[in-house]
């Protein structure tokens, strides 16, 4: 332990990112390891709200659609969010929740797939996704007339027909931790002539993503994980910049129409990302993620991706030594095909996790057996990762 | 003008929503008259909206979706809100933008319209309807193979035939300001065979709605117009009680599902309201609808309603003493068929508008010719209306 802590301590030193934990409101009393559920609070964000009740909403109403820039926020805040995805401008829209979106980019995939060959109509979703996503596929099945296929990610190439429309995949596991290999799967998926679609939920904010270097289809995520963007935080749409003219999405609203304040009966799609809007956006969750993202101000995604691996690997290090044998065991990958979460299965995993919340370690439990420890770069430190794995070992003994 | 200021004040005097000004946090330089676009900000929202993201947020974390209430928000604020819908308990939901619950609706009403006779696949959908139902209906039908006729609401019953699966109507007008007889237009379409939603987004607020009483089957609305929840406040959907068990809605999400954190692959709705919804809602927006929600304790929607017709009738009469003979002409009904604004059709109406805002008479303009002046009972003074009247004469002069 003494060793661990001094280990600790020498990185924490070293970290680059060590100043960025200034930019969160935390509460140094509490260990906390769930952003890959919640991320934490960024500092600017209730100023920002503060005003954008006060003066935006209280004083200027509804002219702050144009003189508050609330109109085009769903665009601009995209732009800001394209570069820690590796997207362009003009090539992600923010708005609507994951769900929302993953209907609309599987519509919207069908019907570039089928513009080709209608005689594809098969989406394959990955066998081991966050359940919101295979409820959508379905449902989209059902109105479509598509069939689903649920195949585990490793497994997609192999299960590619001429029938494959689009294949569906979470870029990090949401249970396990284990990242995908988001190059060589869309590079399979798209020889095949089938549209890729990604859930980054589980991996924006944590790593790189190069979605333009991939030339990935369709993108989609949430944005209140290691985003910060605060509960239930608007989610985001991404598409290659070749497909938005062919773009053909099911829940356009008059936001995304053309000429939105001429109100014409007939539905015309605007041009370029706004396009994939739907109705009024709610803004004040959107400029909540709009102030939370100040904080990526001079981080280098890449510095976020070498502390994520340093700070997950060292975790399963001290759990390794300092708790019981056999009393855990880790689910997550060692080599680098992991996001930034450890995921430890475990008997009683309830109640394991209830008592380390209940000791201020906050983590969470996904059935059947599992606990969750989410390690946000930004404002973990590599001490937290060894008090939350000596509290593990209290808890466990 | 003596005599009008003299009747405004009286008018003032003894109207008994007076003090519910008071619950808003308003500029008394300004004559807001836009609340049926965007509602003013009720005094008790910013206090809470801080205390959400400090607190719930940023100490308590992902705890809040327990602890807060975060979880079963949708639900209550729904129950709260049901009251100014002529709604019970268990009957109303929040969430989402009205566009994304009119496309919910519809696929839903169709459902339902078929379950007893799949030759109905007509939606017919107002033909002076705000345009985002519109669209919504358009992909609603090309995704499900229904045919969409547009219709004007007093000519529905006549339109009515065997293949009529939904009707989608808005209870108020949002270019005229007309009120369309929603008892009669329910019975007349339920008679039919097909099923009735309405959009309540321009009456919501403003006036007693019924919607049990009348035996209505579906309804979607926003909520940041009268109802005062700020920009892009959620919408809500209202369904039938003995309609629920059977509704069938294509965007659940892992928040409407039966047992949502068992993470099952397969998807089984919730019971009850909570099936309508989808994935996590955006919680700062929804948290303020709470808070702004406050303002309706110990309000009768009936005296809302008096005061609104009460207010519409002198604002025309000021505007009719006021303005240059035929400089104006009243496209809103004269007669209580009418929500709870006044549109005026005027040459250079843009203009008009701009002039007026420069003023601080803030209304809005609608193509191609038309003034909007929406009174919201609860804030919105007889002398008010006086005000924007004279101020009305000034710029048209």
């Amino acid at each position: 332990m003494i060793d661990l802590a001094a280990e600790a301590a020498a990185l924490d030193a070293a970290d680059p990112l060590r100043a960025a934990r200034d930019r969160f409101d935390l509460d140094d009393g509490v260990t906390y390891l769930d952003g890959n559920s919640l991320g934490a609070l960024p500092r600017g964000v209730a100023g920002r709200v503060a005003d954008v009740i006060a003066r935006e909403w209280g004083r200027l109403h509804i002219r702050s659609r144009d003189e508050s820039g609330w109109w085009d926020a769903p665009q601009r805040v995209g732009d800001r969010l394209a570069p820690l995805l590796g997207a362009g401008p003009g090539q992600v829209v923010v708005g609507d929740s994951t769900s929302i979106n993953v209907f609309r980019a599987l519509v919207a995939a069908l019907r570039l797939a089928q513009t080709d060959d209608d005689r594809r109509t098969e989406i394959i979703v990955d066998a081991t996704t966050f359940p919101t996503d295979g409820y959508l596929a379905g449902s989209v099945a059902r109105l479509t007339g598509a069939t689903i296929a649920a195949v585990a990610p490793d497994r997609v190439p192999a299960a590619l027909t001429d029938s494959t429309a689009v294949v569906l995949l979470n870029h990090v596991d949401y249970r396990t931790g284990q990242r995908w290999d988001l190059p060589a799967l869309t590079a399979a998926v798209q020889a095949a002539g089938a549209c890729m679609v990604w859930d980054l939920s589980h991996s924006a904010g944590a790593m790189p993503i190069e979605l333009v270097e991939h030339r990935v289809d369709l993108a989609v995520g949430c944005t209140y994980k290691y985003l910060n963007g605060g509960p239930g935080a608007p989610a985001y749409f991404y598409a290659r910049e070749d497909l938005i003219p062919r773009l053909d999405q099911p829940l356009g609203g008059w936001c995304s129409h053309r000429d939105p304040f001429a109100m014409e009966p007939e539905y015309a799609p605007a041009e370029g990302i706004a396009k994939v809007r739907g109705g009024t956006p709610e803004i004040l969750s959107l400029l909540a993620l709009d102030a939370a993202l100040d904080v990526w101000t001079d981080i280098d995604i890449r510095d976020v991706r070498t502390k994520s691996l340093a700070l997950t690997e060292f975790f399963v290090r001290c759990v390794g030594q300092l708790t019981p044998p056999d009393s855990v065991r880790t689910l997550t990958p060692l080599d680098d095909s992991r996001g930034s979460q450890v995921s430890l299965a475990c008997r009683d995993a309830g109640t394991t996790m209830k008592a380390l919340i209940a000791r201020e370690v906050v983590g969470d439990y996904r059935p059947p057996d599992i606990l969750r420890f989410g390690f946000a770069p930004l404002y973990v430190r590599f001490a937290d990762a060894l008090h939350a794995a000596g509290v593990l070992r209290e808890v466990l003994r």
